[in-house]
């Protein structure tokens, strides 16, 4: 049986639900993390809860028991669950109060989890995908992770539709991220990326390859890069917990493109396998 | 007993609960309507919901059943829990599925309602109230009615924690409009107000109030005006479903200005009072 954490502990999967008047609900007032396990290993975990506590901090929600004690609860959904190669996924919303736009400060916050057993995207990872480019119409405030997903979810529907396999998003003429990843371009030997402000989510995985990048000595620009810096790139990848490293084969949308090589996306990738596990 | 409205049925409040993998509850995949009643008559009921129907296709949320069942669930609703003076909270989100950003299109969308006796804020009417200016960093779909709502709620408790009961929310030096209200600037006879694109929210209380203009001869101007503007203006309002119209005396926050008169917004909270109840 799959457990749940729901009211502070764990619940049978089939027997979870939240109340109506969660601001999660109505509001999607609250934020969220998702980490990677591999064989068994919780992967960049602190990380993972210092950007959560961040992103709580941004919101005003304050924590409903020390940080330290939220760890140990998911730890316990893991080790129940007996996750081995799969995800946790955390959420916290600012708690239940009757419906009012203006939040009191007394509420407590609502945390639930599940876990999944779900294998890295590998046919991705040696495939490659397709982009589509649409313009990011997001609020100015996407560095916290909340769940008022819905730019995302629209963005990521509409590269569906049309065949691809993930959004790249443009403010102006400025890529920004994707759906739900970060997004790269290696152009003569540099890795360009968004620098991380209000504009995108500062990625885990994201911070990790830029480690990656200083250890081989890989030339790693936190820089933003336009549609038309596109058309002279080598490269492009996306990245996220999910996803790790995924080569771009091709953009189409209000832009296209196809990227003729994928020589750096793969030493990072392979940087990534051994780096992983270690 | 209160009753609400889950599950496609009458469920005694308290025992409300909604699906821990409800969209709504992930992404703010979903929208609402907030309608009220006066003296038991629902006001503007079909204009709230071909709003709620705009908003549905907009998303790509299809009904679960034919609109006009729709409205006759929430008028047994209403009806089991006898609100006179009050209103209606209907939602709509795009069904319960296992997460992931990528929505699928053969779910059941899941519908929720409250009512609650609530008298309109006459001493506010009566009063006035004052305003905190903040910049709008709210995505750029603000037209669709959704549960997206972190911008709003941070901006009206923004303005509370500044004294102010609502925020002002600008887009550079262009009002758009409030945290859940429409902003009205009165100058030289002329009413200004933004137009209704996709930076606000189309107020049903707002198409009321060019109605009234129209029946009053007042000059009515879809026209956006700036901070700088406010600075001759001679009234200002804000109107929506829940405050019907109230005045605004002072503005603080980005900007600073304490409003001279409110005759012509007086006027025009005659003639609601006059027309609401015919």
């Amino acid at each position: 049986m799959q457990y749940v954490w729901v009211h502070d502990q764990l619940t049978p999967q089939e027997e979870a639900g939240v109340h109506l008047q969660d601001r999660g609900y109505y509001f999607g007032d609250g934020i969220y993390e998702v980490i990677r396990l591999y064989d068994g290993t919780p992967f960049l975990w602190d990380e993972h809860f210092e950007r959560f506590a961040r992103s709580a901090a941004e919101l005003d929600i304050p924590f409903p028991k020390p940080l330290e004690h939220i760890k140990q609860d998911m730890l316990t959904l893991i080790e129940t669950n007996q996750v081995y190669n799969g995800i946790i996924y955390l959420q916290m919303t600012r708690g239940v109060q009757e419906r009012n736009h203006l939040y009191s400060r007394d509420m407590t916050p609502v945390i639930t989890a599940f876990t999944k057993e779900e294998d890295v995207p590998s046919h991705l990872q040696e495939e490659g995908i397709t982009l589509w480019a649409v313009e990011d119409i997001r609020w100015l405030r996407c560095d916290i992770k909340t769940i008022n997903l819905l730019g995302n979810v629209m963005a990521k529907r509409s590269a569906e539709d049309n065949g691809c396999h993930e959004a790249l998003l443009h403010r102006g003429h400025t890529v920004t991220e994707g759906s739900s990843t970060n997004i790269f371009m290696v152009q003569n030997g540099v890795i360009y990326t968004h620098p991380a402000d209000n504009y995108i989510l500062k990625g885990i995985t994201r911070q990790f390859i830029q480690q990656l990048c200083i250890e081989n000595g890989i030339a790693f620009e936190e820089s933003a890069f336009t549609l038309e810096d596109l058309e002279d790139a080598d490269e492009l990848f996306i990245a996220s917990t999910s996803h790790e490293i995924v080569p771009v084969n091709h953009v189409s949308g209000t832009v296209t493109k196809t990227l003729p090589s994928r020589s750096l996306t793969d030493q990072l990738q392979q940087s990534f396998q051994t780096r992983k596990l270690s």
